[in-house]
């Protein structure tokens, strides 16, 4: 059993600890051993939480647990997060984080610590909320030169620009709304003046290019001034006004910046709405490569944080390497694909005679014309079964 | 050093000696230790090849080298190289592959044989090229229980489809302007009639269900009876037609197929355009999480090649972990982001007195609006000293 510690029990603790248990039974399966919450420091008491017996108010009880291995700190702001990572990675216990603020103003003694004593600091939460970035940059891009990274990294904010761009809203406007909606905090200051955005691309440049742009070094600029006329000017332009943090090297130097940007349309980055966010990198091998997914939100930052707990558990377990094992499926464990239900598009040669209204189908016509797209899940062979009349079936996603 | 064999100097094997060679100071950096290419496996001789000297014909060469630790099986197809690649890790050496035939098809059995002999076998750029998609998948999701993926796997189809859907070519024109341009090949076959993508989500999954579903039994239909009558019909119901691969989990089964996809536009996928790939993935905490970058190619698929090469070759010279260690930058090291050359966007609150065309400005204006998109790189600083006006600046990107 491999023992786990939660610093924080708020949002994404909880979420950690929801994550850890709704999948215990697969986690299990892919550590090869079981991982136990066996403590949730907060400073509060939690009478109503089925976890309301883990919880402890003494980080002591857990740094002097010889029990616990791993340490998940995801109680935000710099103190005392810096002092109670470091000091549980001193005693020997590996830490994942989800804490932006303190892995940008103190990773590099962060990951000193770790080295010095032979445990992991992982923070792949600390960017995108649950979408791979941290680790695919530092383990699968190796191979290249990385030039520059841009980033869509906060997901309040790019939800009051699509609002602004999509409903003609303005900044006012779509801010009260995003506030109403809980995407934006009463107080939007860390969202909206570009602060959530900084600390991240902070910690991209340290990725990119081994070296950190400090994030007081980093200038900041938010959306507060991003006005309807803009918006509409850079749809003239064929772009998109998004917050863009940005990382890049210029011969022997780096820049990092975070400003409204005009995202062309050609740009990947420009499809992005809502809360989501995308993280665009460029490498001298690669070329340009996006990872994109909700930034932010309970299950999905849990989603990083179990994911690096799995990480440092299965190392535990495999010293060496987990080498995947795959079973082929047999034929009683595959559904034929014409049996998987789906909306459908169906062609039709020429007109059917009858009503396709038994299919739940949404029929659109003209005059030489016919085709069908069948808006409840259904088989093709359910289809099949139904029409009399030769039609091309496609599936719609 | 760490020594590495070549299997196959097709376009693939040159472009991972290429990104070797020309990447091996930050290789060596990254890993801690020099990689060096000793020998290239091929039927041919490549007398005007800087890499003429490391070519061998006979494989028990590199098989009975100790010297060797890592061998990257760049050949394609099954067969020999199925027995090569069991063959080095049986002699105790780690595979990494671009080879999506062979690990469809014999996938598990390789996993068993590394597991059997405690070395890697790695395959990252099997699927999407050099988009970071299996190990995402294996080490960033593993908190999830993965519901469904969904994947543009192949950039022929894609840019063969994405030319019907802009530019109204029909699927022959298209498929033989894509063979003009080599993307297609003379007997598009593999591509067009979807056997690649289906390998791919063969692969897929593996990677999501831990349970391969035979490439034999993916349902596949490719783009060939794609009309431009149902491009125009799925623009129509707004979506752009794609062919995806998609294996989901239904109960206790699991379902993969390949066929011509409807995916309508609030689908991230649809939006993938040209030779690009990419893969969706739903996990039950992250949610829907994309992959998107380009799906083939000599220097991406080596980019992947690459990175799992480093990531044995780092295991190699740091067996317990290797973390990374991050400085921070002094301010002589950063480039302050108002020196940082861009294209601008300007927004003026009156109309400029003056012309713009100092800066080399496209000027775009109307009866009361006035903005400048700057179409030449400079600097805001360089902006600031050209101008009077009072101005509002955004970068485009």
């Amino acid at each position: 059993m491999i023992n786990v510690a939660i610093f924080g029990f708020g949002v994404v603790g909880s979420g950690t600890a929801e994550v850890l248990t709704q999948n215990a039974k697969l986690i299990s399966e892919r550590v090869g051993d079981d991982i136990n919450i066996k403590y949730i420091l907060d400073l509060r008491d939690f009478p109503d939480s089925p976890f309301k017996d883990k919880i402890v108010h003494d980080v002591d009880v857990i740094l002097n647990d010889p029990e616990v291995s791993i340490c998940a700190e995801l109680m935000g702001g710099s103190h005392p997060a810096f002092e109670f990572s470091s000091a549980a990675m001193k005693a020997g216990k590996s830490v994942v984080t989800s804490n932006k603020e303190v892995v940008a103003n103190f990773g590099p003694e962060l990951l000193k610590i770790a080295s010095e004593n032979n445990v992991r600091y992982l923070f792949e939460a600390s960017v995108g909320g649950g979408i791979p970035v941290i680790h695919p940059i530092g383990n699968c891009l190796t191979a290249n030169d990385i030039t520059e990274v841009n980033g869509i990294l906060n997901g309040t904010t790019n939800y009051i620009l699509t609002q602004m761009i999509n409903e003609n809203k303005d900044f006012g406007t779509a801010l009260a709304e995003a506030q109403e909606k809980g995407y934006a905090e009463r107080d939007p200051s860390a969202d909206v003046d570009g602060i959530d955005t900084c600390r991240k691309i902070s910690i991209l440049s340290a990725m990119a290019f081994g070296k950190l742009v400090p994030p007081d070094k980093v200038q900041t600029e938010g959306i507060r001034n991003v006005t309807l006329r803009d918006v509409a000017n850079a749809a003239k332009f064929g772009a998109s006004i998004k917050l863009i943090g940005k990382a890049v090297r210029v011969g022997d130097k780096i820049s990092a910046c975070v400003s409204p940007t005009l995202v062309r349309h050609s740009n990947p980055l420009s499809g992005i709405g809502d809360v989501y966010n995308g993280v665009l990198v460029n490498g001298n091998a690669i070329g340009d490569v996006m990872f994109y997914g909700r930034g932010a939100g309970k299950l999905p930052t849990a989603s990083a944080v179990v994911s690096d707990i799995i990480e440092i558990a299965t190392f535990l377990t495999h010293p060496t390497h987990n080498v995947p094992v795959w079973e082929r499926l047999s034929d009683d464990e595959i559904l034929p694909a014409d049996k998987l239900k789906s909306r459908w598009y169906l062609r039709f040669d020429k007109k059917p005679n009858h009503c396709l209204c038994m299919l739940d189908a949404e029929v659109i016509e003209d005059s030489e014309d016919c085709y069908a797209v069948v808006t409840g899940e259904v088989s093709l062979l359910e289809i099949g079964v139904t029409l009399s009349e030769k039609f091309t079936a496609m599936r719609v996603l």
